[in-house]
């Protein structure tokens, strides 16, 4: 490209334009007053943006190609202010940063053996062997995946092979009917998972939950027979959404598991973000990792489950004829072929930032959000609002807001002019739907930089608002009261 | 963390002392005498990074972050060294390289929404559309999947969908029992994709080939029946092998299918990283994207078919009360929840680069390579070595190696000495046994910076170790002649 055609001086000149226009950045989302994103359409955002959009036949000049990625950080949504809270990536920090950037220098293909990628390949087995200890297991297996979801259908296929290991030959067709059991409000991707794996959705079980915002004890599904075990999970299977990040009682439901079906026949897996030492495979964050583990079996047999499963022993790439252990070739228990090298940074997650400090700081932040909720006068006082960890969820106290039903085609999100980056300071939060209940703040305070007075920005946007939105419009005809028990 | 604590001040500085390294590194990778490895055995560089693959509980200090890194960085394989030709994943260049740390800067969720990702949203529209044109395809969707293996489980997922929409919910014992047809020397993930949707490896049918390495008429699989539809694919599915990078013949595919099982009951696809308008789905690289699109169908299915297929309408993410054109929220077409921003970087490989400009230099460069390999004493004289594009295969004329059977547990990786970074320069270059040949050399010329006296530095190379292993030991009992026509 450009750069190397002018060779190490010119690509040197170029990283430090690039370093100049970081800081740049930087500085702007240090500054509290950044706003973290000016809602544009995407007309405008288009329209803005067309040079950026655009792809070039011919090479475009490094000045350019500097000016184009200035424009687009600044259309961009700038995470890291620190009144940004909507998305559960949380804002990077300089080790993880470095990491990173050397991540792209080095350009390793985690592909598949110790000899493409010898340090992170190691990296990748003590970061596995760390949250096994932080979950409880004394040995065990475990992948790298690209997300949550993709953990979530690792865990599905781990435990579908396990027990009938002959579907990898011959298909569904040769095994009898599974079942999945998980909560009504669990994360999509265990359905999506069951889609993918030729269980079809109609097998995925949805078990009814008790949070403190929709409580209820019937069965869900009533309209479909269900197996066994079903009866017997629901009535432990409790406190269990991913909007509110409810644990389950998983040893509980072992006892249930191993009681009503015998042993080695069932699987228990937490939610896409928790672990328990009761399950058999577990997600962790940060960092995407899916450490996977099976209890109730012996440790050879384990230790090869993700192997067996999706080894496919390519040997054009998983040459045995090496001169190290080629069980370190790990590519084969993945269901990717090249993958990136995402262990680097995550290794920096659990080291370099004192995980244990930041958290604790995070979990102090959370509850501060919760004292101040029970305090100002337009929120919930306390019942509609519940904390796990960094999240906190929380209904607000406006008339209109609790009458509507979800998805009716208000607008919720903060409405604010056009243009980028000019006016006020603003901040967002994610909202959804909870059962009944309309549009619900769920706020995962991930970053480390933000401070009690971010908090109270944050609540003084949602009173503006709400406000805006909801005081100052007529009454509109045919939204009925779709009110839940908490109300 | 450490960084943060010292604010914008000291991340200024830290900043400035990462650059430094990364210059440092640079110009190491830039220097044709680098190594761009030196075989370390897992013993040996787990002592030598021993710190740096410890996680401690308390956080590190920014000095003792840089000096880990940097020794990870000793020890890690120099992709973007000249002569590096390994790994598949191309050494990056500036304008990419600036896209990584401006994606690391802005660490945004590709999620699933507009919201959270105006830009890039949109940018991977265009992106798509831009690569449906290179194929010829006037409209389609698509998504940016994390890697080949991924975006052929895509394939085959819409595929199955497309025929049988009912598996979604019903699973496969709801659908009639399906085959997949590929090429006996077919990337792996064909067969992975079988085993995870739940229709088994063995419903993957082995078609074979007649490259010029293995020539071969007979049929695969002789010992099981074959659909119809088999024995015809069979008769034109010719050239087909990842090794080698042939093409399939498409539309003689095509015509196959339409006349032996009639339209709409089948779904062609060509190999991990080829298109062409015949098919229905392709992958293309660089930048790991899967436009998709239904030939035969009605534009508004075709165009809907990802959605159908992965959609979950996961109401507490992709709310439909909202200010703007809600199919722009893209993530509920995919299998994943959370996505990394990669979309950003693939813009620039397309972009900045003048991508016809470095794939013709580097296919000037991969002729060279041939026409090197025909005047080299040691290595085959033409009739063994094939190019596709960048990718050169090639066989080496030692007689020890002519003789060997694959995976004999020979070394045949160039065996240098311990310890990181010392030595003379070196280089790799990936191998597999093809057919019943012995190790096979792949060369994917794809570094642009490489020159001609780099090919002639891997040629000689490989004289070089060849001799060493080869020539220089003894014969070995038992080793058989594996060899195939073409010896």
């Amino acid at each position: 490209d450009a750069a190397s055609e002018q060779g190490y001086e010119g690509t040197v000149s170029f990283i430090t334009e690039v370093v100049d226009l970081l800081l740049e950045y930087l500085h702007r989302i240090n500054d509290p007053a950044t706003r973290c994103w000016t809602f544009t359409t995407l007309t405008s955002c288009g329209e803005a943006l067309s040079h950026c959009l655009e792809i070039p036949v011919e090479p475009r000049d490094l000045e350019q190609i500097l000016s184009d990625c200035k424009e687009t950080l600044k259309y961009a949504v700038k995470t890291g202010t620190r009144a940004s809270s909507t998305s559960s990536r949380r804002a990077l920090t300089s080790s993880p940063w470095l990491r990173e950037w050397l991540t792209a220098a080095t350009n390793t293909n985690m592909l598949f053996t110790y000899e493409i990628a010898p340090v992170f390949v190691l990296m990748e087995e003590v970061t596995l062997q760390k949250m096994r200890e932080h979950i409880g297991w004394e040995s065990g297996d475990g992948i790298l995946a690209p997300g949550g979801s993709i953990s979530n259908l690792y865990a599905a296929m781990v435990a579908r092979y396990n027990r009938f290991p002959e579907v990898k030959m011959r298909g569904m067709r040769a095994v009898p009917e599974l079942a999945m059991f998980t909560s009504k409000d669990a994360h999509y991707s265990v359905k999506k998972s069951a889609a993918i794996l030729g269980m079809g959705m109609d097998s995925v079980y949805l078990v009814d939950t008790d949070n403190r915002c929709c409580p209820s004890t019937g069965a869900a599904d009533r309209t479909r027979p269900q197996p066994r075990s079903g009866a017997l999970l629901r009535q432990r299977h409790r406190r269990h959404t991913t909007v509110l990040g409810a644990f389950d009682p998983l040893d509980a439901i072992a006892d249930v598991v191993r009681a009503g079906t015998g042993s080695g026949s069932t699987w228990t897996r937490p939610g896409a973000a928790a672990c328990c030492s009761a399950s058999d495979t577990a997600t962790c964050w940060p960092g995407c990792s899916v450490p996977t583990r099976a209890r109730d079996l012996l440790p050879e047999r384990h230790i090869g489950l993700l192997q067996g499963c999706n080894g496919m022993q390519a040997d054009y790439l998983f040459q045995q004829d090496k001169q190290y252990d080629v069980s370190y070739d790990t590519g084969d228990k993945s269901i990717q072929c090249g993958r990136r090298n995402d262990i680097f940074q995550s290794l920096a997650v659990l080291e370099g930032q004192g995980l244990r400090e930041q958290v604790d700081y995070l979990i102090d932040l959370a509850n501060y959000l919760c004292q101040q909720l029970r305090s100002v006068a337009r929120l919930r006082d306390g019942d509609g609002e519940t904390r796990l960890c960094q999240r906190v969820c929380f209904l607000v106290r406006a008339e209109k807001f609790r009458s509507m039903k979800p998805g009716t085609g208000e607008a919720t999100a903060p409405s604010t002019s056009e243009g980028a980056d000019d006016g006020e300071r603003t901040t967002m939060v994610g909202y959804q739907p909870l059962g009944n209940l309309p549009n619900f703040f769920r706020m995962i305070v991930s970053n480390p930089a933000a401070t009690e007075a971010d908090i109270d920005f944050l609540l003084d946007c949602i009173e503006k608002y709400s406000a805006e939105i909801f005081d100052d419009q007529p009454d509109e005809a045919g939204i009925g009261g779709g009110g839940g028990p908490a109300q």
